[in-house]
């Protein structure tokens, strides 16, 4: 029972700012809640909306002082770098089509960025972020959150380890059903942004879980993709983007997938559900029961590893705070993201690197909003075979 | 409460032969047991085996009289048409092959038929045969065996009365681990002739299981098929069939769907599932859980259904011998399909069609062959779009 | 895949006989097709009803000749026993208090007994035919059915080959809700005998499921009770028999546990689960999943033991008719019993034993009837500490 | 879709301090961690050790400042009640036996107390903290922190709602294998106080998660208990607390129950299961998976209510912080227990009483150690039926 997760912050937390996520957003908040968890992180500054007024009451509700409540992100680059104390990272929270201004703004203002993924709506805007983040010097943290999963580090160093063999299959899915009906048509705001092509990207479903789904198979074979094919459709009549993607994918090496993303898949809610299968082994993974990795080695009964418990590792047990049995969630998850990140920018403080910390980079973001467009430009060919462009 | 399934064979026992099945074989056995279990037949005749020892062996350790024991199904079929005795009906349970030759056979001399699946191990042999079952005026009974289970009537009779409103998605799955290694190299007969083209067909797994999903997603949504592609692939090096196929589908009217079958996936025994989406609810079902089917309507929790239970129809009852809670498996399933064999050969007596009457027929026996056909077509042309070729 | 169960009776089928199971009965059904599922037995005669109109209509429509359809259970042993090609077995499936009488006629007539259980309707009685079966010689299968799972009896073997190490505790629990409500006043002819405590016994719950619980837990582990302390209740008012048992057991030996019987447990159909724990590790089954044993070994992941698969037995082996992930049922693991008592009655032609067939006897029929007497005598006493009255 | 559970505090964190959980105890770390997630605490005192050095280093690395660290509660209940800024509440988190002084300094200086379960170690200083804390007029939260989980705010409205039915059964259990062995005497620091009588109480099992059981019974339920009586037993040779208890009982009003909690239950880690039935339904909830609710309306099917979907009220919207299928656990659920402290408080400072409000309280506290006690005083008579000494 060695839990090494929780750290308590006894250096002092670190200064950050939040751009988005003023009152009525969902993500943000989550954001809030995960720098909060283990007390590594203070909330000093904002630009909560690109509505003053909410922008200033969101802000006064969280506490931030009102001279650093920002009517634009660019005001608060300027404004934050120039200051003493001024936050040492940003956390961009805004529709997928404002990450790159936003993010391009602190970066060229040397402070380290937190983007929410996709990590951006364009294939364009995500190679010039990818370069100016690489050219910046400053850290740039994906909030690809499902990576921060124990059990997602666990199979990723299980892989790792070489307990799978050599790696043949990848199935990765993300069920969702409340795009089911038009819903972006009656009220709801989360459903108009994320079906409108201009706001969400190119990609639908694809862009909204299937970068996930897409981001959390990587992450764990780490493996790479050679090419896919794809059959996208959007069900719902009038829908902008798609709200379903069936994709086939062939990895370099020679390891094949399949991965399904759906809007209007009926039952689900957040079925984000990964299998992977080598010569030696085979492992299932899903998000919605997150503290049971089931593993089978060839031959032998399919286990149920527990976060934690019997034949959990150190991989997970540095993600964990709490003993077996007591379940972990998402927002420990996402915490998880923000642990690594206070690691690597305290680390980043002395110009070191935590050779231990693993989070979600630029280039990950960057294959990620290939994947989109690969995924697009494949169905609009009619599920030829594309590779990435990245 | 109300089981109707059980019949107990008050009317008689009807006569049936056997072709294959001898001793070491499996599903001869599978047969033999699905026919014993109402007492709706009587085994009396056989060609069991193409080497007479073990013909003989098997005949008599089965109780078949020595004189009614086959060298070839040749024989067999001119001897027992020619009997006032004689079988009323033969189960056909070769390498497939066979199916065809021996299938025509007992056609030919007026004979019922019923024969495991996929009806033919080539194209060209499941049109004639398709063309002479029609011609026959005989039955011919398919056994894809999973079309028996009482939670799959059930799910076919949801999806017809509209639970589900118009289909969008059906994600199928077949997945095993037994052609994980090389077991054909090793002595194992069954994975010998399962991967010989010869034996087997064109296609490996495609064949072997992607047949049962691919008839299973059929068969509970009443969709078909408007085109496929494909992306097979034989994992295990110097292997002749593929023992993993990724398929994308199209179904005319617009639904549209992903089947995955696999020998090679660690940790799975049986792994057949169905789920198929529409506008107002989805379902999903798995094999190795038959009795139970989970219904979600749009809206609403998600409801475990149970046999013969609360929320479970006629068309379940029909296919169940015992209370809710009391697990039916494999052999009753298989046992509904000789259950509704035995139905329309009564019936045939006079001429007569049972309209309650459902088994997978030999239209259904072509369209899997062509299925496998298809995918083998378009995976040698990169996963190209095929139609069916009927 | 070693599958030992099928056998297909080579050595032609064993002549049997039935008391009651005449049409509209429910368990009759049952032991008909578990005869027949190995086509081990032959149904030849019966007294199938108390009703002569009745028990020959059923008669005729089981196939039996008119002459061997008696008029009584008394009738048919003389007469049975004075035939050349009389039965050699009896299946006796009445309701528990004509239990005793009817296989005292088939003993005396020197034909072995298959009884359901429980073995009577009062201690008395089980005293006495459990000393008249012993002094017969001839054999007395009870059909505790569960203990023909496959996978119970892999829980036996591994408890008996010491994985468990020494017990500690037992948690067995049979939850029904079919009696939720006063059923047995509205016409529900099952309902009606199985609440009589002049049919039944004094045990309603106890009797007709928490003998199941008690049989199985003691089948497992080898474990023989040293007292109990049960609250007996009656929830639907009216009821004349208990509908819900709380039991606390203390075993021979030390370890301890607890039984559940309820018929007013809604949610519930067949929930027979059993949880034994020892000081090496602990396993769980459940009958409405039996193809699952779940198995941890102390300081390891919980293993899934399937039926079949890897680190599944022998044990299973033998009383399994199909390959794992292919899931066998309530109705093979009747069979089973069956089959164990078709293998006794072989061997006992020459007055053989064969080692290696296990059925519940006589005795375990006493042992059952005992308990609910047990039952119903401490919750008379408050719940009180009370010993078995062998 | 509506989440009401994140506050993020915009009205100003509570200042509170702690009795306990320096470094290396785990559940001090818990609470912070809950005091954390909505913002809504800031730590600014301690007494973190009996160990001075301990609390200091402690201190420190919780950013507490060096003069508001003090050697003894006592100091600390004088001096903060005597600041300016002083703090408002205080979370106790030593060994059980520490609880009744410990809160009783804060009471009496006329400080809310945030106390670990169970109250104390001993009826009498449960009944005398009981008392103080009622005549203080300050606030008294009982950390039973699973009443936080909002399924079982969800259980508990059903039943309040009346969709149960009048209820007659409540199966209550709460399973670990941690003290499977000896290890209170190699070394484990937690082992050693919680199997320590004079620090963990007359209880082992019985207090240390038996208590959860039986408070998280009645939460959901409302039932007060009439009497019970219980078998306990210490498995482990040596071991001087029980490590397993077996519990029937009788609520006012006719309901009954069973209660398990063990700590030698190879297999399980938290494995805390709550079971109510009534006239018109049964649900069932699991701590291990605490995001699902299943639901069994009487003739209905059995129903999986998931955190926030459908079938899920404001009961368990206004504990929630995330949508439903992102899976909330442990941590959120005793952070809720802190956040409905944060309600209290706030409403107390104007002498108001926010009626939403739900916590464990002292009174659920000295229930909790009568059952203790009661449980202990029946098994030592030989599980005796017992009433609790309130």
């Amino acid at each position: 029972m060695a839990i090494t997760g929780t750290t308590d912050a006894g250096a002092g937390p670190i200064r950050y700012g939040m751009v988005g996520g003023g009152q009525g957003a969902f993500i943000g908040g989550v954001h809030r809640i995960a720098a909060r968890i283990d007390g590594e992180f203070t909330l000093v500054a904002g630009a909560l909306s690109s509505d003053p007024a909410r922008a200033a009451a969101s802000a006064a509700a969280l506490g931030i002082a009102a001279e650093r409540s920002y009517a634009s992100f660019a005001d608060m680059a300027v404004a934050e770098a120039a200051r003493e104390d001024g936050i040492e990272v940003v956390s961009i929270v805004t529709p997928n089509h404002m990450h790159y201004p936003a993010a391009a703004a602190f970066l060229n203002a040397g402070i380290h960025v937190i983007c929410d993924k996709p990590l951006t709506a364009t294939l364009e805007d995500a190679r010039k972020l990818s370069d100016l983040a690489k050219a910046s010097g400053r850290l740039f943290i994906l909030t690809h959150n499902y990576t921060g999963y124990p059990m997602i580090r666990q199979a990723r160093a299980m892989v790792a380890d070489g307990l799978l063999g050599d790696l043949r299959l990848v199935q990765a899915e993300y069920a969702q059903d409340w795009l089911t009906e038009d819903v972006e048509s009656t009220g709801s705001k989360q459903a108009e942004w994320r079906t409108d092509p201009a706001k969400t990207g190119v990609g639908g479903a694809t862009g909204d879980i299937g970068t996930h789904a897409y981001n959390l198979a990587r992450f764990v074979t780490g493996l790479e993709l050679d090419m896919l094919a794809a059959d996208l459709q959007a069900f719902v009549p009038g829908r902008r983007v798609d709200d379903n993607a069936h994709v086939m994918l062939r990895f370099q090496g020679g390891a094949r997938g399949m991965l399904w993303a759906s809007q209007v898949a009926v039952g689900h809610e957040n079925g984000l559900k990964l299998r992977v299968y080598g010569t030696k082994g085979g492992i299932e993974w899903s998000q919605e029961d997150p503290n049971y990795l089931w593993f089978t080695p060839f031959g032998q009964p399919r286990q149920r590893i527990t976060r934690g418990g019997a034949g959990s590792g150190p991989a997970a047990a540095r993600m964990s705070r709490i003993p077996p049995g007591h379940p972990e969630g998402y927002l420990e998850g996402f915490a998880n993201i923000y642990a690594e990140a206070a690691r690597a920018i305290r680390a980043a403080r002395t110009g070191a690197v935590d050779p231990e910390v693993i989070y979600p980079s630029v280039t990950d973001g960057l294959e990620g909003v290939a994947f989109v467009a690969a995924c697009v430009e494949s169905s609009r060919a009619n599920a030829s075979w594309v590779k990435l462009g990245l």
